[in-house]
């Protein structure tokens, strides 16, 4: 398989990386704004080959786009341009609908596959590529009734030899659940991480403290700034209405320390104690 | 070393089952209002003897209470009321200035080391003791300076057999350190939770993604409501101060987005990407 992927960082390196393994016969194209990249990328050994876009496009069977989502909605159409009769292309972003909607028209529609891989860590660039991340996953695909079913059943093939476990989810609901399930998260780990800096005094307590409950919640603060700041704009309405909610959970809980609310703190944890039965897995009350 | 532990749970149970490994001679009292703890901590092998509180108190050389910080206040005159001359007590309580406060006048003040042990899981009760959760964590111990010297050494000592590393600090430090190193991070977590929980329809979702990053942030939304409640109301000052600076971080990222400013999204996130260097120790810009 002649692969090209678009984006040389923490999800098309790992991409990479991990087809060259589960997939023998795959050979690499790499491209990325940033040359410095490509030559990272070649230099670890997951790229073979590196050419400009279209040329990379065109030499494709295959073409993995993994740039922010922002970005991704100005490069996809080039790429469905430029590919061959009989390749295709997904990406790997973590917004689907503006995307979608993008491409809803073009005449190439069919030759593209919306596809989001549920690992990450708060780490990027090629130096961040990892041969084990989506092992266990999931991969969502979304509105696969637009693509080639040809194309559909290949990215599936390669899902599973990647051990993917496959989710099927229209384009809006897959940004409605994302919004709650990971960048609500992203926003309040980069809002914990500024409140705690602002506070420099702190500094040295807060290296003290890493052990703590803060380093969990926090982490996420390390993401990368260009990957967010796509994401949180491309997903705007829903962020914003589950950002809305949040914040009147914790205007709840302000009101209920101000006025010495016993019962009213007890009761709210003890709701958010719920979270412990989904986390683990118990689904049904 | 005959020691009474007071409250039988994650921290008071994690204490008895260390100092009974790493201090061989220790005999453990155990001590809880609810009984079943009391079995529960004779069954595991970790309590030696049960008995009403002033007995408890009167035996011991050494009485330790991990009960949470808002019941703590009542009980700690009591115990100093009951200890005899050459006995000392501690606590093990997550906020400290109104628990001083509350024993300065006591004529039996000396008697006391405020302590708190930068370590704990988001589970609670006696099945919650662990034997290493100590190891390699901090001990902050305040304002030792009002305390027998004597009580304090022999405390550091069993830190220190514990592999615990000491700080030293004043109370009020103590507890505005702790608003924003713990206590704004089970805020933001149990609030967290509460949202996603809301959101009744995205049950199976959340499930799906336990491997993303919402999993970390709201890992803390599992945590005891009866330990947090005294922690958040003992604490309410400097908490809603560290709350009102995270709620204007969390504004600043609302506007941001509401307004596609794409370089305030962006710097915003590049300053809270300074956690990195925090969260990994390095402590100089």
């Amino acid at each position: 398989m002649k692969l090209t992927v678009i984006g040389l960082g923490h999800i098309g390196g790992t991409l990479a990386k991990t087809l060259r393994r589960v997939h023998a016969s795959t050979e690499v194209m790499g491209v990325d704004a940033n040359p410095a990249h490509v030559t990272q990328a070649k230099a670890a050994g997951w790229v073979d080959h590196a050419a400009p876009l279209s040329e990379a496009v065109a030499w494709a069977d295959v073409v993995a786009l993994a740039v922010p989502v922002g970005p991704m909605k100005k490069l996809l159409p080039q790429v469905l341009d430029g590919l061959s009769a009989d390749a295709w292309s997904f990406d790997l972003g973590s917004t689907k609908l503006a995307l979608c909607e993008t491409i809803a028209d073009h005449p190439r529609r069919a030759q593209f596959v919306a596809a989001h891989p549920i690992a990450g860590t708060e780490n990027s660039g090629p130096g961040a590529a990892m041969d084990n991340l989506f092992q266990g996953k999931r991969m969502i695909l979304c509105e696969t009734e637009k693509s080639n079913p040809k194309a559909v059943q290949q990215l599936v093939d390669l899902c599973q030899a990647m051990q993917m476990e496959l989710l099927y989810m229209g384009a809006q609901e897959h940004d409605e659940h994302l919004a709650y399930i990971s960048h609500l998260s992203h926003l309040t780990s980069f809002s914990l991480a500024l409140s705690v800096l602002q506070a420099e005094k702190y500094e040295d307590m807060i290296f003290q403290f890493a052990g703590s409950g803060f380093a969990s919640t926090a982490r996420l603060g390390k993401s990368s700034p260009e990957m967010w700041t796509s994401i949180f704009l491309e997903n705007k309405a829903p962020l914003l209405r589950v950002l809305d909610t949040y914040t009147d959970m914790l205007g709840h809980f302000r009101q209920a320390i101000e006025q010495d609310d016993t019962e009213a703190l007890r009761r709210l944890m003890a709701e958010a104690n719920d979270i412990r039965r989904i986390l683990e897995g118990k689904t049904s009350k």
